[in-house]
């Protein structure tokens, strides 16, 4: 059987590295990205020599590109006749408009957070919920926040049982290169519960949750406080096993120096990643407290890249690429270069980046 | 009787508000304040025209301020001789070297949260234990932090018992007008548990508290998460009630545009308030949320005036001014202006601040 | 002759302080002040007990203050029958639509920066071409830091004449209490000139100028590096007697603590101004440097406040209430208890601030 | 012959990218990079195999290397036995120690920008005086704001003559991963002149210059406001050609989304560049401004990397790999894969990045 034939659908800071997550999957193929008016990222593409082809939404949209001497493969139209499955990356309620056109071609799609959850038929995270995205046409993935805070709060859920958890996240406002939004010298609260609780809630009905976001200004990763009540006991030694054992989970230690979103953003570009993108969330290991059933531990969630790994679990649900969770993520992790914190001393051979390949220095 | 003389050492940040806390208390004389080298704080003093006299530690340091032609009026010497208590607000490490000048002189003395709690015969809030201060002669406040989580927690507790705290501490970083410490695009996570969470239980043991403190880039107040097991029911229009009815707290409400520390800060500018300072910590209406004895709310706490009014009922404590509470912190309240929510629509004539009736603008 | 009657329409950020501004003029009256819908600056005002009466546009906007319990007066309409000259700081666009309520009612006005040029019969800046505005229906102010800028270079100008200015503009992109708008972790670049070059050069035609516009994530003071070049060398002696001459101008020195924006808003803070504002711009002393007919130097302008005096400026000329430049700003500057750096040792009783009369603490 | 054996001592924010930087250039050998204790820098070399050997300095150091899982290779005598020359990339002031221990084992050394101008014979810039360097012992580079101003400056001083630069430099305060310094919503001012003005008339004795330091709250590249007097006239038309044949120059363009300092950054991340490293500074079309003689322009200047090219050169300088200027320039920037802009559109095949080819994603 010929591979999966995957198109991502809005190249911004999302689209880019869902594009990237699909390129490293073995078992995938990147037909290619599409955008409606040249960017930073399209002229990156343009200045690697386009590693991937670029279509346009409509005709109309080719002469910006002429003018940014950005080659252009076709409209989208081309590409939805070429695909199985297309990542609609594009803002918020654009991708609403869109799926109608997908229907019309009769293609899947998997949307992001920015949309509403009655967009498709599934509201998904790979870990917490995949056997619902099996064969499904239309999926949502969680927002990056939740998708973060989910993976911890499953891998503690499948361990021992989560029956409560309040969360205080404290949310980066705006991306590293975002010049049209952003607080400077405030930190605002948004009434409670958080959109992130509820999310929660709905991919994990069977536990209850509620908590507060606080808007403060950094571009990096979200910090979040997971206070939860678990349904047994928990050492914290055995949460840590937990955690480690967790290929998209990093455990790391404040006293080691990682003891920030932005020093997590440091060290993924001390180790060369692309973008200096971090795929796994961190827990750091002295915010991490036990007493009986209650649990504490404070998260750092990298939003850029966060839901790249949940993104490519949901084309191989969509597709039925593989009907087993723990045979899909691992899959995922695999191709992705992600491994359990124990293993990470001795890394074996990883796929390149794509990057690594091209004209890039 | 006449009136207890106080003096405050240290001008800084916060030695300056005490001072003005000071001078607004009916019942009190403030005799001077100390400081060691000209600032910004004292050039102020001397453009206003010396409001209060200004001392320097030893006579050495007369010539930077003759320098500034700023007016001294003695040395530290001369104002222990005149006062009945000090107030000491020099930086951390400073205060322990002080005491044995001030145990010397047997010259009471209230230091501020920067010193080891050893420092004093007992750490104090004037609201959580107004009793353990009687008659003693060195107590040690809380920090700004602390001060302020023990208000609305102390509240809770007065009201149906509080069992077991956890906080989500979102800590500024600086001061406004800092510039030797901050962060850049960082939200920075310390071990658990925070020492507000220690000092709330050294102050309150009844109650079990632990907590997170994630610094970040701001110079306004510090938002707090709180999350409360209570002993008893409460409901949310209950809840509201008693912050509504305490003097020291401001319920306020994110749809009338308090969003934020920095809303509060400029609310505290729109009233005129001298320093833009706000003595009330604030409770976020609409971040309450109960279920059972289960608790949660969002304060914001304005580090740099919280102490004032605690730092008042110390002295009066240590005085025995008063041997009542609440006769105590009401009379400080009285005098700072401050009363319970309902009660600011019509706010009664207060004590006007000090820099209103000299030569400021 | 009875005072001129003012209405301030608009009262955020800058209507707030022209009001202000207004009611400390001996010989003008604030008749009130006119908003759509409850905000933080209008509870403010109800908190303080209705210092200035309140009015709203349209009869239908009193439900949401009668709702927030906020005492309104009347309408816009009721208070146009009343007044002489309005002071519109309503957002960017709105003024040129209520211009034409203005002229209907045969209402004199004047605008902020926000609106474009041709809204006004002159683009005015009180100490640069006073005379222009003299008898004028509708004069526009200078922006923020235009008005702080021409003030510098008009103070030169007069001294040795001014040919030609080249100015770095380290802008501040949100004010405290901002939430809508802001910048985290960027330095953003505008194209060349800065409209401030240009509008420097309508208000002072004889001048060359232009410059640069980078925005940076902090609400306080306006940087500006001036660089000009004289018509007649100057030694930085005879350039800081001319700024310490000018009463709407403060020399400050770095090594005093006065090393930023911030230093500048702590000043003003400590000084007890009300909202700790600061109507003078600052020039750092040792930014100026001087080489024959070569200047450059560093000042302060401190957005929110700084137009208030212009403003008043701007009555003064529009209403003919004086003919003579300097005897109006003059007058201005002593209202609102400007005076020369050199008289700033002692001194005189001042006008005090309206808030310090009335009920805020 | 063999190829020159180079080491790098100080493994942090300048010592990873010099390493990586001689790594790059196929005529050098990286022998190995020293430090002294732990830190994510050493961390993320070990979670990618150790791609360098490490080095400590004093065998007491290995335990905490040890306890850390970090492989250690020797100390800086081993080392130094095997090295032409030592890149030495510690804090200021360590330099000055550890030059007198190369000079006692004969080793030439490279210093850094943060050390005093006298630890080196000659204070060196690749471009603009690369002759002073050839053969000599120890050099000191510029730092990253002084060399990125001297590139655009001595590139238009080779064009056309330079004779007066004045400069407003808008400094960020700290790297992204800094937890030690920092600023909040601060905009501090320094004395004129600023050092980089006296560095660059040292580099350039027949340039005068001065200028001023605005710090900013921001992690990314420095902006730089140039202001020159030419010797001769220049149209923009030449100005852009001269910077777009630079290769350590890129020239970009505010509409096309380049406008700021977090632009560039955010563009190196989509390259995939390693760290999201730019090597370039960038000059700001639309700040290009010429009337005469007279020239303007901005320039990003990327704090971090910006010195790795010179250090280069200045290897190739001390080891006399090549006494033309030219020859050495061009052969470091084709190792790190810089060509001019007009180049850029079909780059050639370059050397791939160092952790492209290892473990890395």
């Amino acid at each position: 059987m010929s591979k999966p034939r995957v198109a991502v659908v809005g190249y911004g800071v999302i689209g880019q590295r869902l594009a990237d997550g699909v390129a490293r999957q073995g078992d995938m193929e990147l037909v290619g990205v599409v955008d409606i008016a040249p960017t930073l990222s399209t002229r990156a593409l343009r200045e690697l020599g386009m590693p991937y082809p670029l279509f346009v939404v409509a005709p109309e949209q080719r002469a910006a590109f002429d003018a940014a001497e950005i080659p252009v493969s076709g409209v989208l139209d081309d590409v939805l006749g070429d695909v199985d499955i297309v990542l609609d990356a594009t803002p918020g309620g654009v991708g609403r408009q869109n799926k109608q056109i997908y229907q019309k071609r009769g293609i899947k799609a998997v949307f992001q957070g920015g949309e509403k959850n009655d967009i498709a038929d599934v509201f998904f995270h790979g870990y917490a919920n995949y056997e619902k995205g099996i064969g499904r046409d239309y999926l949502k993935l969680t927002s990056c926040n939740t998708t973060g805070l989910i993976r911890a709060v499953d891998c503690l859920d499948r361990a021992v049982g989560v029956e409560r958890v309040i969360v205080t996240i404290v949310r980066r406002v705006a991306d590293p290169g975002d010049t049209h939004r952003g607080l400077v010298d405030v930190a605002q609260v948004d009434p409670v519960p958080s959109h992130q609780a509820l999310d929660l809630m709905t991919i994990m009905p069977h536990v209850e949750a509620t908590g507060l976001l606080v808007h403060v200004p950094t571009t990096h990763g979200h910090i979040i406080h997971v206070i939860a009540t678990l349904k047994k006991p928990l050492t914290k030694e055995q949460a840590l096993r937990q955690f480690e054992d967790h290929a998209r989970i990093r455990v790391v230690r404040i006293k080691d120096g990682f003891n920030s979103n932005t020093a997590l953003f440091r060290y993924a570009r001390d180790l060369g990643h692309k973008r200096a993108d971090m795929y796994e969330i961190a827990v750091f290991d002295e915010t991490i407290a036990t007493s009986g059933r209650e649990f504490m531990c404070a998260i750092n969630v990298p939003q850029e890249a966060v839901v790249t790994p949940e993104t490519m679990d949901a084309i191989r649900a969509s597709l039925e690429m593989q009907t087993d969770r723990l045979e899909a993520v691992g899959l995922t992790n695999r191709y992705l270069g992600m491994s359990p914190s124990h293993a990470q001393v001795a890394p074996v051979a990883r796929t390149p980046e794509p990057a690594a390949t091209g004209a890039g220095r």
